[in-house]
């Protein structure tokens, strides 16, 4: 029987999600569609018969076509993965099968790959699909941050250390904090996130795709092949070799979203501290039926910051599962490092999805009360808001808009000097 | 859409297993089996009528009876529990629903209790069915090792360390050296898995439940429905108070699963090495299907030592995001601490379930080659196998097996002397 | 050059403790301890002359008397602690120097030994101490939780969940909850901190220990010597057999003490929390010099809490190494698994000692008050303190003084009832 | 007393190296830099005399010129650190009353600074030195690793996939498998970790250094200073605004740390199933004295790549304690997080630098048997290795040796076709 995310409530995608999601099925959909443009590509390379491929292909694509056959059919091969120890192998016997029935030859169909070569590169297409949804999501949350940034930025509020009252600042220069560093995230989500295909076949020699080509064939042309596949097929690109157990890729990956959901635990942290009403500078976008509790009716809950610092406390982990896998990696392909990446890839990514598409709800709907802001900086330091010595905070404010990317806020506004005396920038 | 294990081969309960699962439709079934102890804890204690309660239960059972409706029903909770941040309150809101159309009240439903309440409780069931299962499958992996100590204990072996020949060994000090460690893991799941219901209401003073009793009765009357709720309907037991935010019993539980997974995973290291065939000493058992490649036919892959070491690689992270969450408790009721812990149960669960299930097989079958151990301690170390000084390995089997449980296996051999002078034992 | 704890304030034994810290002087000696004991053991029985060993002993002893030559002992061979993976081997070589400089022979040192055997149980010589002190320190906090939640017991104050004001609470109650936790973890120092020493020799055979009781001698005479190295000269237990692979002790230690600083941890986040001069429950007791900062003459942070905080944050993480190490354990004796544990053992002894120490004196000294929380109560939900309904609040108060073995707190009060109908307890 | 890397054998840098190392005296150094650089620049800034800053400048130098001295000073402040939470509070301390008993004054020190902006900054140029050397060292491995990989790219070897024996390959194919991920670990090492000074004092606001200028001056000036300590004193960038609480680039360096250490656990896995005898493919560099053992002197360990292997055991958990912190940090300055990345982020620099200097040895000095690699792919697949298929392992092997940036190794040879049909790269 299968989970449905009842233990993960908000992440994965948001119900409005243009994409596919995270779940099993979603990778079930991506091994079929691999498997596809393997054989696609062998029809472009005239080892296969155009119109025989298309027949396969509509074969492959029905197997999942509609939800209720696509669970039976994930369901069916989970089982099954133990024997062989990944879902590959039981989804092959599954297609052999189904071609069978319909009187076509499988020849071709895996030809010359490995299980892994399918399940990494379906692992791929989803996770890319994930973090560009993700990576549009934080481009609304980063608006939203910048906004407050800017409406803010000389608006006095308590600025807090250690949890006590330390020295006037403004709401502004906290909200700059905010964008700086998911700034800094969304960096990652573009540089680290651009997972190749992966190839080679059984041992990483492609030895099984030469021999497609038969014995008298010029050997590159295994590689053509796999170019075909990964760059025109799937739009992906390829690694310079085979990343059976070189694990970057990964890694880096994991990183980028274990980074977004904690520059997103670090928001989150604060509006649950100023969203507690002794202090209520902030509080959570109001949505009907959002916040309750099954107890108490006058509960107003902040469920969205909630939900990323839940993600933000599960998500090192995460990572260093991947990491963990990665140093473990041996031979020309590993013997348990390879299957523990899986889970750890799968829950990242549908906490990357979720925080990030939470987040965006959050920063653009938070509700900031200036004058809680004021009082309290007036009761905790004994300052009079309106003469409240806030430093520089909006020429920082207008340096962090500026390097992050939002010029236009700053326009006609006097920035910090960077240039003045003894600066070398 | 759901998971089915795709991307977990071989973790949770096996299929002839005869408790329920790990899965969301597990939890969900179990949330609805704490909801109906609490109405009928209700009618033991008068406050509810006993048919009208027995009616009420009966429309819980049913919302979830069949796998379909469960689904159906999980996957609409699921969706909804991004609202309030859990799954309890659309499942409050799905259970009245289901009472108003067969034209029950809802009174008594959940009355008294907090949403954690009832989720805790109900991982709680999961978990310790779970628990229950897997040390029944880790006693027959046991039983396999000590056969396997028993058995080998004098066979002359290669003792290698840092990975290079060392000096002799027996194949039984090996197996004796997993025996000990497995029954430490063994240990662990009998004495730290002991989970109590969760109890406390709202903020853990139980008021809600006193007030049920109305405002003349004795206050500790409340506490009397709760003991009658968890011992006499669920049958487990219960912590001296609300433990909201007290999370020690589910860190001890994690630490418990995650120590099996670790004790198992060496076992696979070991298996892993020396199924080699370079060093030959060791095969899994053999099954129809199973180590099968999507790429060779020849390969005979050991299968449930990689899935092993595969949950030995990952159940580290998982313990340590109950660690982190349950040292993030805050309050009356945590802000994402509570939250961060399902997934890492669930998956723990399943880690563990599945760990003892694959062990139970792999060590009652496993496949011993003494003269591959012989060849390869006459070539590495040059020493004729039958004249191979092993020191007291044999004794140091008896000592493991005795002293772990096994007796009867040690019955008229004389065992090392702990008596010997000098000994304080 | 060394560490000195810069960068882990707060970490460690507190400077009045009786006992020898977690630094690395701390496991030189303890190597020298054990290498001390086994040549005494010997003399026990008979293989070596009492008088010599004597001698041998005071130049081991001498070795690291005085913390100047401690030092310089320490740094060589740590550096050259890399040629073999380990410090024991460089270790035996400066003992052997400085026996050779004193005319006496090495006969007897390290015979039948392993690296493994000496550091291993020189690790856990210092992890017993530590865990000792610990413990100590452990039961003067719980005293003081145990007070705490017997003064406050029915003082009324804001029950918080989700961060967000509930329903009435006493701060007994909130108090109760601590002691709970607490109690749980003091309950795993006990039970699972019985470290053994390690032995085994080279593979675990002991063969090396045989040998030295000449070829004739009853092999069971070498268990005989390690009981009394163990028992009689150290005063720690043994494992059934060796485990130099079986790493239970080491993960179980491990999870002892990541859980106590998780259940300080929880601690901490309330005192931070309810320190907030916004809310102002809770004050960390104040000292001389303790909670200053380098920016503002005007601060008091509650430093005692954010140390607590910070080991609570950094130690599941340190647990996790140890498990992951535990389940890559392999062969005889691994391959970096082991050597991957020392640091983190060390780490983890480190806040542990900490933790408890710094807890101690937070929760003896800690300042509630009743007034602010009578306050909080009373703006946030605009209930009369007087009349809050804080449900049994005061009776689960004393069943947790009463279960955690505070019987002398509750005598006189009427307990709740565990034995209403339905009740099974 | 001090800690010397008693139980980190072969991390840090080596002995050798040109730059600082990472322990406590290192951090000391670089905070009493940092202050003398704060004051330097505000003598460009006509702040402070010149002749006076250079007179204090030299009293802060010589608190730790000598290593004694600087034992001394360390020990001092990390015991006094606990009442701060820090050690920049009683460094202060120690720096006033140096000041004071040569009659200086202590006007400008630390001015405007808050602790972090000079413990962050201290750690900042600490881990920039080990960057710097830790990448030399990855880039003399790498030229070793990709000698290696064109050495033999053509011999033929056994591929191995989960343990077994699969298909043939080369050896250099496996070379270049490092390569690969060693490059995009060098990459990560080179793009993520040009860690940023701190700045912002007390609230991030720079108020205090604004004050410095005087009532009437221009408040960027306050920006000016900063730049010129950060650029032009310590030669390192700024962020756009305070990091206090946007930990991004910690949690960048961190993540690329542990990426390489990533990366050689896996050569090293290689390394040590390949060097074991019964494969014997492989061996370390023979150095006196390496590789010894304290109870077998015919013993030669491999290591070099155990301690790789710890390392790689380790880092994950390191990274994952900097992320966790990141997640949890707060208000203006947090309340514990901060402080729980400080070990972390020293014990990742150790096993950085300490991994990539044993992995320059490692790898510019691996033994290579193509015999053995022969002879077991003849045993093994029954195959004569002079006809053994590799598939296109030569062409792999120049592609990625291309692509890494190795062009000058394969000038002249045939490269394999990216550009056939059907490609879009």
């Amino acid at each position: 029987m299968p989970d449905v995310g009842l233990l993960t409530p908000g992440a994965d995608l948001g119900p409005g999600a243009a994409t596919s999601g995270t779940d099993d099925i979603a990778v079930l959909r991506a091994m079929l569609r691999v498997e596809a443009a393997w054989l696609r590509a062998q029809a472009v390379h005239r080892l296969l018969p155009d119109d025989r491929v298309e027949l396969m292909v509509a074969v492959l694509s029905g197997m999942a076509a509609d939800d209720a056959t696509a669970l039976e059919l994930a369901t069916t091969v989970a089982r099954q993965a133990a024997d062989g120890g990944n879902p590959v192998i039981p989804l092959l016997a599954a297609i052999r099968s189904e071609l069978v029935a319909v009187g076509l030859p499988d020849t071709g169909l895996h030809a010359g790959l490995t299980s892994q070569d399918v399940l990494d590169t379906a692992l791929v297409l989803m996770l890319r699909a994930v973090t560009d949804a993700a990576r549009a999501d934080l481009e609304t949350a980063l608006d939203g941050v910048a906004e407050l940034a800017d409406r803010y930025r000389t608006t006095p509020a308590l600025g807090r250390t250690l949890t006590q009252p330390a020295v006037p600042t403004t709401l502004g220069a906290r909200f700059a904090g905010w964008l700086q560093d998911l700034r800094m995230a969304h960096g990652a989500l573009l540089m680290d996130t651009n997972l190749p295909a992966a190839f080679g076949g059984a041992a990483g020699t492609l030895a099984g795709v030469v021999a497609l080509f038969g014995p008298m064939a010029e050997p590159g042309r295994a590689m053509g092949l796999v170019n075909t596949w990964a760059h025109a097929q799937l739009g992906v690109p390829l690694a310079p070799g085979p990343w059976h157990v070189a694990r970057g890729p990964m890694v880096r990956w994991a990183h980028a979203a274990a980074q977004t959901c904690a520059a997103l635990g670090t928001i989150a942290a604060d509006v649950l501290i100023c969203a507690r009403p002794e202090i209520g500078e902030l509080a959570e976008p109001a949505a009907t039926g959002r916040g309750g509790s099954s107890a108490m009716a006058h509960k107003h809950n902040p469920v969205l910051s909630v939900l990323l610092r839940r993600s933000a406390l599960l998500t090192p982990a995460l990572a260093a599962q991947v990491l963990t896998a990665a140093g473990q990696s041996v031979d020309q392909r590993a013997d348990g490092a390879w299957h523990a990446e899986w889970p750890a890839l799968q829950q990242l990514a549908r906490h990357l999805a979720g925080s990030t598409h939470v987040a965006a709800e959050l920063l653009t709907g938070l509700v900031v009360d200036p004058a809680a802001a004021a009082r309290n900086l007036a009761i905790q330091l004994g300052v009079d808001p309106a003469r409240a010595d806030v430093g520089i905070a909006p020429l920082i404010v207008d340096q962090v808009l500026l390097e992050t990317g939002y010029q236009d806020r700053v326009i006609g506004r006097p920035l910090p000097s960077r240039s003045l005396p003894g600066s070398t920038a």
